[in-house]
């Protein structure tokens, strides 16, 4: 089977797994974080650059590429790997986290989302269908179903319809997918509800996709929350296809979403704190446009083997970064994306050699946590 | 001599000549463009790839690193060298220009310049003596000698007095700098007026610099002003050592500079109309930006090897253009700094093999001058 996702090993105190996801356009070894090309780029970095990161897969944005170029545009270019040249797998996410942040300028019904572009006030709706066809005229390797990620927060009645709604639309995405090279993911949704994220699992576990994900959360619930919920729905997802939690995050949720079971990560941060003058590292978050680096000729995290970290220091970099100089970014993304792909090579190898709660343990207390 | 300059070849029809200067960091094969890294980083790339590019030598600009984040700094780093990572030759300039450029935030006196930061409205002076220790904080293979660049238009009277500083104030410079591993270029001036540079081709020539500039051309003036103006210059400054022509230039001056004598030059050009979506190729400039971009799944350039000629189309980097992602800017400066460094590789060989003049008649064509 052309996505085949095989459990490696499991660890033995915890939840958390390695595995590797077979797709069309290589293997992705799990635990792995996605950076995020939003509008089929990862923000200041060539794919060269991310690729040396050591990048395995990334995600791009249905609602940002459906606008601007158009998934016409991408499909005439020979899809999203030849446009953006990046020959590893890709996924799409559906849209409907976009969509759903643009409040006032959407409105929802059954069909669909109907929404005005954020860029020209133009209107569109979005319905499953559509969602199908564009994310096959972009030709990622997976691409996810339309749902709603229910706001937060919401009420017992709203995160229930709309999580019963996401479920209809996960059925018409699946009979709506004509293309046989992408994997189409569900999304559980159920808001911040124990029964509700229980009954959502279960019904998108039992639709039979090749891979799960879980939405709606990291929206704004206190982080344990987030956990609890997460122990509730991944044992109810199969053990043999492959749970992505969207849209997390942090190095902290990265390791908690692990230990309880979660293989594929995304999230914005690792480049986006990175142009505001944040590098993640080994010893926490440093803030190296801050005063105190002005004269610190070390590298940005004396543990890594970035081409940001080999090669520049803070002081260069925080030069960088007041002068107003692109590169500044361009080296803290590179660097942050490095290091968030190491820490996940580190929790695999640490589930492979059945240390992974140590690994953990030792990564909270240096990253302070 | 560390800084011998060997020309190995003259053009019998024009003046233009192939040499090699060498320099602490390595040989530079001349005519050579410098890429610009004004506040130690080439705007929007790595020295990785600016060194992929094939460039050999990088100008700093000492007016802006002296303000930030200071020579003393820079020094402490280790030199600009280190700080910046790019281990081939650097050349900085005097600040002349950019002081000179502010206008009513700057007075003269004979002992120097006194102006106002552009950054915070601090006063400070630049005086000969002060930029020589300023250039050897910042540890530049090449560094140049303080003047004033002249405005344009500028009376004779304006003019001549302006170019008899400038010729005082390189003494100036000659007996403060100290360092052994730096050569300090001499920088004719005179504006305008033929007659006032051919004394300034005399005077600066008689110092004997191990390096010619000529400063003060491409300010405003006509191009046919300054081919006039170098064709008094150069035939006055000594055939083996190296000739500069500051702040230049456009495809059509390089080859025009070349073919009047000129080895060095440097241009913000290149990066600048990157960012400004505009791509420098073998039939000319093209605005990448333009609608009729949209669909063209061609490279930059079809004759380019670069980065982004080999991997991106024109189709990808207008949307990136249009998205307002760094990326775009990047892969266009990556772009038009490898084809500027192509050209005048091109001007050597042809140098070298008896047909530059046929070779500028080409270039000339083809890029529609």
């Amino acid at each position: 089977m052309m996505f085949e996702f095989e459990v490696l090993k499991e660890c033995e105190k915890t939840g958390a797994r390695a595995g590797v996801l077979h797709t069309p356009h290589g293997d992705i070894k799990t635990p792995v974080y996605m950076p995020v090309g939003t509008q089929a780029a990862v923000k200041a970095l060539t794919t060269q650059q991310v690729e040396e990161c050591g990048a395995q897969i990334l995600l791009a944005n249905t609602y940002h590429l459906y606008l601007r170029p158009g998934d016409e545009l991408v499909k005439e270019a020979g899809g999203l790997h030849q446009f953006m040249h990046w020959d590893k797998p890709i996924l799409t996410d559906s849209g409907g986290f976009q969509v759903f942040s643009l409040g006032e300028l959407r409105r929802l019904t059954e069909k669909g989302a109907h929404f005005k572009s954020h860029l020209d006030g133009s209107a569109h709706t979005l319905t499953p269908e559509k969602v199908m066809q564009i994310e096959q005229n972009l030709g990622a390797d997976i691409i996810m179903a339309f749902d709603e990620c229910t706001p937060y927060p919401a009420t017992y009645e709203y995160t229930k319809n709309s999580m019963e709604r996401t479920h209809r639309w996960a059925e018409r995405c699946q009979k709506a997918k004509t293309s046989r090279n992408q994997a189409l993911f569900g999304i559980v949704q159920g808001g911040m509800f124990a029964d509700l994220r229980r009954e959502s699992a279960l019904a998108i576990n039992s639709m039979d996709f090749p891979g799960n994900a879980i939405g709606g959360l990291s929206v704004g619930e206190p982080k344990a929350k987030m956990y609890e919920l997460l122990e509730v729905v991944t044992p109810l997802l199969e053990r043999n296809k492959p749970r992505y939690l969207m849209g997390v995050g942090t190095p902290d949720c990265l390791l908690e979403g692990i230990e309880r079971g979660v293989d594929m990560f995304d999230c914005v941060l690792q480049t986006r704190i990175a142009r505001n003058g944040t590098a993640l590292t080994s010893q926490g978050k440093k803030v190296v446009r801050n005063a105190e680096y002005a004269r610190d000729f070390s590298p940005l995290d004396p543990e890594c083997d970035c081409y940001a970290c080999r090669n520049f220091t803070r002081a260069y970099i925080r030069h960088l970064l007041k002068a107003g100089e692109i590169l500044g970014g361009m080296l803290l993304s590179l660097h942050n994306i490095h290091f968030t792909v190491k820490l996940m090579e580190g929790a695999r190898e640490a589930i492979l050699g059945g240390y992974f709660p140590e690994y953990k343990k030792e990564k909270f207390q240096k990253l302070g946590y």
